[in-house]
């Protein structure tokens, strides 16, 4: 399929590009994109087996070389991007094109700094380009039901998890209190952390109560935290399921052409007509 | 927006102290709030660095200081609370005139009984103020809607508790009988914490079974656990839809007294008339 | 409330034990159970009291007359309620009466066996006896509707349960292979142990992979789980929707007596006639 | 019941075995499934007790025997399913032909290969066969709503998963940039294992956070978590859900048109027409 309305009229070369970069219905545009998502992946896993020690004492050098091909590759991929987008400043402050840049910015600025320890932590956040996929999988309405789900549950959950954080720091002080520095709950924030690690039942058992009355107020917390797991899963369920339905209501009224009509409906509940 | 009837006609001055602390409305009262909420998430954060062994060496006094300072100012806010209030005693005795007066007590009494250790389990009380925090925030409709959704299925949960906490004795008992002592399972209590720890999926692994049949017990205890998992979810699920259905479906039609229309009809969808 | 028709009408004695004993209704009735659930909770307790080391050596003479009080109290209740019961015999092997016997034996068992160890083992079971809150207590029609969700819900478990275990011993057989005995699987029974310990999200870390191939069908395991964990959630949810709903759906059709329509129903679905 | 129409009409015995193999609704087929079921489950028992090495050494060359009698078994049943199928080469390259064959093979390499460890790995893959059951087994229609439910949320949920690791590598990576090797985030594919055992609330606590900067991510993973472990059981619920409602109401009136009606309606619940 082509383009119908060229973006760039006066340049046909700066209009294949934007053709092939942004367009996803071409074919070249498909065939980039697939491209593209593969060099991010593997510059992905470049990066994971760098951290191996065993493995970056033995390649190393090569692994580096292939970081530096993947980083070049993102740099004249991100110039051509500003290059052919429709309006370069636009892109350059959208979300992708922030990720964009924070993709192949930290290569570089390891050359600069030559600080060893600095250097690797942020080498790591290169990994952070793993949003690059995002941008190109066909999230489709799937994504958008989940996502649309999550959106409309924003109010009741994020109320939710401030009575989640406020029981937690209760409950920590509690534990800190009855439990003590000898039993490993040292402070009141890692007390926090520990009833955080119960409450979402993760249990790692770096900390755990020694005390009987510690065992109970644990107990205690845990069963309350069974309870309460309940209430994000009944609250997204409904989002869900209202998201689905609202999906599926699109019975139009042939007088007002609205949709959003019971099943059983036989008026339409905005002018009155016959369905 | 001005307060239409003065709550205390003959004192413009407690008049307008109602106003700031009690009214949300005003612009002084929404001030007086946000400052509020921040002193108090301000002094809990000092109680809790104060915990941390390392930062009370070293910024011991000048915690201590911020500690009185809040605690004066909460102290002056409720004088104050009690000389604006409507009544003063119902304020006294209401959630959150209790909850106002061990926000400021403790560090009080830390002050005249001088046992270090017995002083350092109070000082640490004092971070229930965060209840203090819940006043403030627009809980809305949508907190409504969960304690709604928790409060109808209290008894479903109170039956449920029940038959977990049976099981848990059981399952607690059985285990000290199969792994006994020598495996950590010291006491039936201990084993009962066991059965929760396991029960609620935490797994701290302070404890675990350590015979064949032991293992076998806590295999069938996650399983069950696995399955039982879903009750309390698919309850509290219910009710949430419920809650939020009954919310939006109280409308009848006058024409065929028909309920169940949508919140945005404006016809009935049974017989058409308007609404 | 008297109860209008005696059932032993000869004896009046054995009458009104049976009034007692039995029904919930009359005065002495409600005054039975209250005292016998409160006396089963406290032996409970007797019995979780005494397994703990520490206060066996100092209360043990005490917990150990009290533990034969209650014995005896119960042995008592039992003779009379196989005296009073309309047929002792259909009492004495009903779930209850099997529950009532079991809560007595142990103790005179431990009597003539003197075996020290095997005495302990069976002293804790006599802990069964809290089935016997479960004879006294309103679960009502709450607990009816979680029982018959589960109960309903039971084939749709089965299936899920066998398609768990088939593929945790897959899994397992699996892990043992990769991981070895030198790792903690020290055979496929463990293994599969420690496939159930990770599937249902416990994760105690008594056996956790060490190989980096462990690690990463550890992690699909997991991720598996998380998938799975939604199945019996969601089929319990819809099992515990339809019983409620079932049970609001009381509209009886005047022609043919029958219940169980919708809201929106204006036919009865059964003989047609209008509603 | 006899089969109407033999399916090797030229060969009675041919006729015969494959009745009794294949067939499940003649005499003979039901207990020939219900003796390979038998069969199949203590030829997995085998396989499990003897990588018990408290068992293999005082019963090894028994259940080595045990192992090679229902290896033959298998063997033998394998050879008739071939001679007897409808077609042979069909039926060895269906997924079941494929996993009857997988069941014996192993066995008869471990002969043929003398290779100590490799036979240890390859001996215990023959549990594999435990997927014979799911052949016999009547998952019925309960299998069907539960396989049709995750069939239809596929796509949701492989979203869903994607998700969930894009996640995991950022947070993977951000952990072992705080933690570093010396709190055992050796490399970043281990400090992702770490994150996919906190997320999905597993908690080994082979690894966990040490320093007070990685306890504050891991507490907010593990809300995160918290609130995204609701997501596929709302997508699973739902789907159960709708599979259910339309194996249930499929059913159309002749006379309105109308669908929706339950399973046991007799009569349409809108115009009262029968069904």
């Amino acid at each position: 399929m082509k383009n119908p309305e060229p973006v760039h009229p006066d340049s046909p070369f700066r209009n294949l590009i934007y053709e092939v970069i942004f367009e996803t219905r071409t074919r070249g545009g498909k065939l980039f994109d697939v491209v593209l998502l593969w060099a991010i992946v593997l510059s992905v896993v470049v990066v994971l087996l760098e951290s191996v020690a065993g493995i970056r004492t033995v390649y190393g050098p090569e692994l580096n070389l292939l970081e530096w091909f993947f980083t070049i590759l993102f740099t004249v991929e991100y110039l051509f991007r500003l290059y052919s987008a429709r309006s370069a400043l636009r892109y350059a402050f959208s979300f992708f094109g922030v990720v964009d840049l924070l993709a192949i910015v930290p290569t570089f600025i390891s050359l600069i700094l030559p600080g060893i320890h600095y250097l690797v932590v942020i080498r790591i956040l290169r990994v952070l380009r793993i949003f690059r996929i995002l941008r190109l999988t066909d999230y489709s309405s799937q994504a958008q039901v989940i996502m649309g789900a999550l959106v409309t549950s924003r109010k009741k959950i994020s109320v939710f998890l401030l009575g989640v954080l406020t029981l937690v720091v209760i409950i920590g002080s509690l534990m800190y209190v009855i439990e003590g520095e000898a039993n490993g709950f040292s402070d009141i924030p890692t007390s926090i952390y520990w009833a955080i690690v119960t409450m979402t039942t993760v249990g790692y058992g770096d900390l755990s109560p020694q005390t009987p009355l510690g065992k109970m107020l644990a107990a205690a917390v845990m069963i309350i935290g069974y309870a309460i797991i309940a209430v994000p899963t009944g609250i997204v369920t409904l989002e869900v399921a209202s998201a689905v339905r609202d999906g599926q209501r699109d019975r139009v009224c042939s007088a007002c052409s609205k949709a959003g009509h019971d099943s059983d409906a036989q008026h339409c509940k905005y002018c009155g007509k016959k369905l």
